[in-house]
């Protein structure tokens, strides 16, 4: 807010001032951002409430639709901003902060993303971002590099080449993904005599001449949500998404993919491609790749691999075992911004095949001309930030080997977790973790033995009755603030595929210790305490299963 | 590089250390970083070069596909940073820099920039957003009024309702064109009767229920090269991106838009969405969108605008009736990191009708809940970074006054331009400035009248050696690297639309002067001189035709 003696001035004068003189020493902001780059923790922590203001509270801080015809001082501006949104914003960065992908970041990022920021380059051509685009060319050869363990001959010849690509930097995971389904979907239905290819004539017409039914992308039940959303944009239809089913491991089974392959064939419908996941996103588990691969080159399907999450796990050579068949893949997506500790806003795609992104090779007369290297002709987007430097600076910055103890740790402390569980009478382990990521639920040991030994019907009045035991511990605790796990909803073999809430955990923050973890276990049996009816209903049902 | 007496521990405490230690005092990157705070101006000038070092020579910095092995010090890096991509960047945001829609940034900016990063939020949902989830709708609503002008009513009902959204914050123009258009497809196949929708059952069986041939999306011969890959994406195919006529300021016509409908129409041909352009990206002319909206109204298409660079002029209250129309498009793409002075990142696609999104709209269990208010629900990207504040404290910040001074400024630059461009009589002005992009060549005096007399197949012979000057002026000025002016291929009526080559420039930069916008001339006009061969073969037909 400006008050009456402090007005702003508009005139074109104090604008040309915004773009040339920088905020003073003694600002507000300046402090500020000293704050944060003398200790950014403390600075989260003291700016970050603890505890939940209700949404419709803090909506009434954002609640003007009309743009101001004043103007504000930056530094009003900067301690507005620290009142209303930072204060409310969520502590992604917290030890205890332990549900979701978004973790931590290291410091240097922070300055280097300044840097980034004040160059505002532009990745989608040459002339508005130079170094950048061999610097992206390069980011995008050292991932597929650690996917694909081409040698060097492959990479000088391929990466910078102006009409190939390795791959594609993206805003994150779901495009990366689309640009693959993209690719893939262009390529089975590519030209062919008369047909000028899917790109030029379109789904309907290239069905026709292919004479498919349907077209149809393969994945696990356990594959991310975007996948549907990619499905209805490329015209296949979420009905096209067709799920396979998965072992009590929460892996594909590939007899049940084959199986479904040659069921879709005989109906006409052309399956396109298949999806293994490499970390699935709620239970963190890694699909048979090598025997995926195996079908898929059988079937002559595009085998694609979403390691959004899980794909960081090559940088240990203690654990990229767990990926193998990995390089199998045609094409494969990682997010930086997940396990590779970059800001928001870093996915990609890489295929294993150079050319393979022609298919959606695009040109334009002002930029993206034949035979320019100007990324722009084989991304989804247009205009892209550099955030490849970030990758490439954490890259050369913490190096191989320093990912690797990253990674290690990760997994390490999953298993602490889950053994600690296991350890609890009152809590259960729902899905062991095979990377960081790991769920579980409070369960008594009478409520377990009821569950157990109930009929279908009462198992189902119980289970419910837990789910909502675990709906309202997730909730106070993210209510509470001192820690937070999320919870989605499984179906586990040991009950039945009974629908089961769990807590959802994810281990991927280095600060997070094992006394959080201990303590995370402590608060929310403390908070089972706070729902005393719900405790009481749940137990009287138990004694009564265990009583008849 | 990592000297042999300085090597990096890569122990896990050295670790932890990036994530809980800043940078001290004295380390090269928290100096650059200090530099870049007083200085953004002075930094850049410094470390960006003038001089154009050859590509290939860059892509030897950037060529190692390997992972590094040994980590290097952050200082160490930084330097290494400076010298090899800083260094080798562009300056997009000199004064002289007028040859893209990238331009300078207010200062305060990056400091708030780092505080975003440093909060690394995802808005794909609130659990990892929290108040940033109301930022972004208010930013969303602001924008939506700033278009549709609805009441205070409107805003307060819709704003923050979970199950609905005036639009979705995406990475950038091209993500927010696909997403209207991807709404526009699923509300023209919708469910009906037995038939579930395209979402859900493809483009194949929707046409096969809807007995359409092809699908259509109109655009003028100016539209945006993403247009094509929309079209590809969503299935329809680039043919099926019909290109309806311009007038010879390059806006559409109208009546060649409706015809086009119709003759659509009589082939079974669902022309199912309309896109009126609010500027074009090579001349910056607005379509009559008044006009469009009505021929749509009638043919029941959905109208978009895509004002991706040009809808900051609604900002402006001069010069808003240049838009007249653009409030009644079903939808509209802005691109904030275009003239709203954002960095890269920041594209907005607005729907009139907030119900227009359920078409599009999607859920799942760990997140996006059904009546949560996660943004993830309505937008194609996944995770998201928090890029809304940047827009909102800029709203703030400037206020709308502000940036209706910097739009006034730039539009006035360019008339500015086109008038000193029209004094010249070595230069041509090709497109006159409706915004503030225009476009010229030069072209000394007798050669412009030798082209008038000659016969089509000379003037096609002169016309392409000025092409040919014109390239050499633009690649020997962007490798001199004192200013930069881009090129594009035009066919305008007055050469009986010859292919011709020109200069494209773009006046956002608020620090570009007249004086600079002179010197861009003269040096244009000198380095025609370092073509001596090519203004001979071109005085030598001129003279030629001018004799005969």
């Amino acid at each position: 807010m400006v008050s009456e003696q402090k007005t702003v001035d508009v005139s074109f004068d104090s604008l040309l001032r915004i773009f040339t003189v920088p905020e003073g020493p003694d600002s507000t902001l300046t402090q500020i951002e000293e704050k944060l780059s003398q200790n950014l923790n403390q600075f989260l922590r003291e700016h970050i409430v603890a505890e939940e203001k209700p949404l419709r509270h803090i909506e009434q801080d954002f609640s003007d639709s009309i743009i101001p015809e004043q103007p504000e001082f930056v530094s009003d501006h900067t301690q507005h901003l620290l009142d209303t949104l930072v204060s409310q914003s969520v502590h992604t960065s917290a030890p205890s902060f332990i549900g979701h992908m978004t973790s931590a970041l290291p410091y240097f990022l922070m300055p280097l993303s300044k840097i980034m920021i004040a160059l505002n380059q532009n990745l989608v051509k040459i002339e508005t971002s130079k170094a950048f685009t061999p610097l992206e060319r390069q980011v995008l050869g050292m991932l597929h590099r650690l996917i694909y363990s081409e040698n060097d001959e492959f990479y000088s010849r391929w990466m910078h080449s102006a009409n190939h690509s390795l791959g594609a930097f993206c805003s994150g995971g779901t495009i990366a993904n689309i640009t693959a389904l993209w690719v893939a979907r262009n390529n089975a239905l590519k030209p062919d005599g008369d047909f000028n290819g899917v790109e030029k004539e379109g789904l309907f017409k290239a069905m026709k001449h292919y004479g498919y039914e349907g077209l149809a992308i393969l994945v696990s039940e356990r594959g991310h949500y975007s996948l549907k959303k990619a499905a209805d944009v490329l015209g296949i239809g979420q009905e096209g998404l067709v799920p396979v089913k998965t072992d009590t491991n929460n892996r594909i089974c590939p007899v049940a993919l084959q199986e479904k392959i040659q069921e879709l064939k005989a109906q006409k419908i052309k399956p396109f491609a298949v999806i293994g996941v490499a970390g699935t996103t709620e239970t963190g588990n890694i699909d048979p790749l090598e025997a995926m691969a195996k079908v898929c080159e059988l079937e002559a399907c595009h085998f694609h691999v979403d390691a959004a999450w899980g794909g960081a796990t090559l940088m240990s050579n203690n654990y990229r075992h767990l990926l193998a068949g990995i390089e199998l893949a045609d094409s494969v997506t990682i997010d930086a911004h997940k396990q590779l500790y970059i800001p928001m806003g870093a996915g990609m795609v890489l295929f294993k095949n150079p050319d393979a992104m022609a298919s959606i090779e695009h040109h334009a007369q002002y930029i993206l001309r034949k035979g320019s290297k100007d990324l722009g002709s084989h991304t989804l987007e247009g205009s892209r930030s550099g955030m490849a430097m970030l990758v490439y600076a954490s890259m050369h910055i913490i190096s191989r080997p320093g990912y690797e103890l990253l990674i290690d740790q990760s997994i390490e402390k999953a298993k602490f977790f889950a053994s600690l569980i296991e350890k609890q009478s009152d809590f259960e382990l729902v899905s062991q973790p095979e990377l960081c990521l790991l769920t579980y639920r409070y369960i008594p040991k009478s409520v377990r033995a009821a569950l157990a030994k109930a009929t279908p019907e009462k198992a189902q009045l119980l289970n419910e009755l837990l789910n909502e035991l675990t709906k309202f511990i997730q909730k106070r605790q993210r209510e509470t603030g001192k820690s937070f796990v999320s919870r989605t909803r499984l179906n586990p073999e040991k009950w039945h595929k009974l629908n089961t809430l769990v807590f959802r955990v994810v281990l991927a923050n280095p600060l997070t210790t094992n006394d959080i973890l201990t303590k995370v276990l402590d608060e929310q049996r403390d908070i089972a305490k706070q729902a005393p009816n719900l405790m009481a209903s749940i137990k009287h049902l138990s004694d009564e299963i265990l009583a008849s």
